[in-house]
């Protein structure tokens, strides 16, 4: 096997001709296939590969990030739990991810289907861009992908044997508990923040006991809680849509974790957009149907996602916590229908908390989102990014006080009209 | 490498003294050394080896489940999950496990110390016997190895590895599922009670919905809650010791799961000795002392690991989660420190509810335990049974109404005095 070698785009394609399926995939003559380099994401190469009858893409694992430097060192074995998340999301939310042609362990590399005319969801978002089937389709891409890779739906060996595999996905987890859960709420090098505008803001965070005991009950929940095979960067950079189709990309933080982190990655992200708006309209008021409508998009994903995962529950024959067998009286049967609400609500409460925490890191953290950082007058995005901050508090420290996600959209919109 | 195969206890002798570090722990001649089994347990092959020097334990393990035979198959690879149990604990709690000596993987087998003139603590227990070190000592066990194999001690890192390490344990966590938290609640071909006594409430426990919830919930947080090393087994027949010196044996259950298993097991152990008493005593009222003495032990093995625990949590300086750096303010500390006692609150829930699925296992399921057995007579043995029966249900549906052990403790006495 040869040995790890970044790939050059030069040689692309005769490598790619020798792989049967992609050849066949792509079409034509190897001499006409078109190649560019396109990875604007923060670790990896992607090479966008035309042929005569499709494209594919080639995303390979960088050995550090890409974002940092090579000072960053980061494992390649990253791809093969994106490549192994991608195979089990796509048995159970058929249609929602994209095909997988081919996996070179060695190299890194996963070829997979080229989404075209598909956009990355949040630059849809900074448009103003309306996604009919968006939310319907994301809640049952979180409904199927965290009910079936639980153990309310399989057996604890099924789940053991995916804890084991994804168990060394150490690295990415790791990022995660740093980036997400520690560093903004503490000085960090990496660390930045629109100065001066949000200089106070992220002092007080550094000082606000109850919200950093919030986020460190997060970021526990997150190092322990083995619910289900979470995708674990869901934001919407990891969305790509039209308007009749939607896929779900770049699973590589995958492990089994809490399923709100998934859940409030989507939330979160959304609401991050909602407040960006006032960044992006031409004048005041001019994004208010579209501020409407990345609102409705929150209520409808968890709606979704909660009315889904329920339904895949009450039919699921065979998940070995709750069996059916043991709820056989009306008696029983009531007690376990409130036992599911109560476990929903817990999933909400969890999907707040990790929303409000994706939504920090964003605006006081290393990494940062284009919706806010598309908007070039430093003053104007701090005044989004702080009103971002409030809710992102709120959910965090005060999850428990909201009846239901119309009580977060009003908090929301409370806090967008300041 | 020899296959598999079970020891024969006439060339045993042979085989320990080609093993160096077992032979000069032996002394003198081979031909001297006495053997005998003494397996008593529901497992596995247990050899006593005596020789001149001192002795040594050989604990095999049987493909199947000895309690039950050859028609339930067991993986020998438990026996790897044993021996890496036992050097992670005694890593962190020196001198309270057995010393081992050899591990041989492929038979399955783990030469250890011959623990003497230590007796297994269930059989102190029905005697009446008094072990004034067990509290403190089996207090420090579980704070030190449930601390230091948690997240609040060590990095991410290093409790991802110990879940990949244990997670392939998957049929000894199996039979915790089935047998303690499904089984007891069903009708089961391996469930037995004492009957007819117990007919009406093993009945009455089948058609309990508030109960069965209970248990499930219990169950859901065994295979999703991934807080630390937990031996798994905890039982009062896992615990030997003297009046000076107490060992934790046994630890093939061993994963990476929820806390409150362990200190529940212990102390739902103590409860069924507890109420087990009125069996063993010749006339009512001679074992009131030691009545008073065994619920003692509940309130100092709670109270030793709670303050055991948190001492070793505040002294941390390098735990992943709740990271002290982020903690610097008189503010940030007390708020730590309320967040600290308020995850020992969750642990006590958690210990009390665990507690009673451990004790309603031994009455109504498959394994019981001989502080019942050995009562002859039925009826007394179901009148025992009843009363712990009831405070198990108490502390599995009600553990959140408990103020703290004393409760628990008057609970137990007005049930036992009933």
């Amino acid at each position: 096997m040869p040995a790890y070698a970044p790939v050059d785009g030069s040689r692309l394609a005769g490598a790619l001709a020798e792989i049967p399926a992609v050849r066949d995939r792509l079409g034509g003559d190897v001499v006409g296939w078109r190649i560019r380099e396109v990875g604007d994401g923060n670790l990896n190469l992607v090479f966008i590969v035309e042929g005569r009858a499709s494209g594919v893409v080639v995303k390979q694992a960088l050995p550090y990030v890409r974002l940092v430097g090579e000072s960053w060192p980061l494992p390649l074995e990253r791809s093969w739990f994106e490549y192994s998340a991608l195979v089990e999301q796509a048995r159970h939310a058929p249609g929602l991810t994209p095909a997988v042609f081919h996996f070179d362990r060695g190299q890194a590399m996963i070829v997979m289907e080229y989404l075209s005319p598909h956009v990355i969801m949040r630059k849809g978002l900074i448009r103003g861009v309306e996604y009919p089937r968006f939310a319907a389709a994301i809640a049952e891409f979180l409904a199927a992908t965290l009910f079936k890779t639980s153990v309310l739906a399989g057996t604890a060996a099924e789940h053991k044997a995916r804890v084991e595999l994804f168990a060394p996905n150490v690295a990415l987890c790791k990022i995660t508990e740093d980036l997400i859960f520690t560093d903004p709420y503490r000085e960090a090098l990496l660390n930045r923040w629109t100065s001066p505008y949000l200089d106070a803001q992220k002092r007080a965070f550094e000082r606000d006991s109850a919200l950093k005991i919030a986020a460190q009950q997060r970021k526990y929940q997150f190092m322990t809680s083995a619910q289900a095979l979470i995708h674990g960067d869901l934001h919407t950079g990891s969305i790509m849509l039209t308007r009749e189709d939607m896929r779900v990309i770049d699973p590589e933080f995958a492990f089994v974790g809490p399923i709100g982190f998934d859940v409030g990655a989507v939330i979160g992200n959304l609401f991050l957009a909602f407040f960006a708006q006032e960044g992006h309209e031409p004048e005041p008021g001019a994004r208010d149907a579209y501020r409407i409508w990345i609102l409705a998009q929150v209520a409808d994903v968890w709606s979704g996602f909660h009315d889904r995962f329920l339904e895949l529950w009450r039919a699921a024959p065979q998940g070995d916590a709750y069996p059916v067998s043991l709820f056989a009286s009306d008696e029983d049967r009531a007690a376990l229908e409130k036992e599911r609400a109560r476990f929903m609500r817990a999933l909400f409460e969890d999907t707040l908390g990790f929303a409000g925490a994706k939504m920090i890191r964003r605006i006081l953290g290393l990494a940062h989102v284009e919706d806010l950082e598309a908007i070039a007058d430093p003053e104007r995005r701090a005044r989004c990014e702080a009103k971002a901050l409030r809710l992102a508090r709120e959910l965090m420290v005060g999850a428990r006080g909201f009846s239901g996600p119309a009580d977060v959209i009003s908090a929301a919109r409370t806090i967008g009209r300041a």
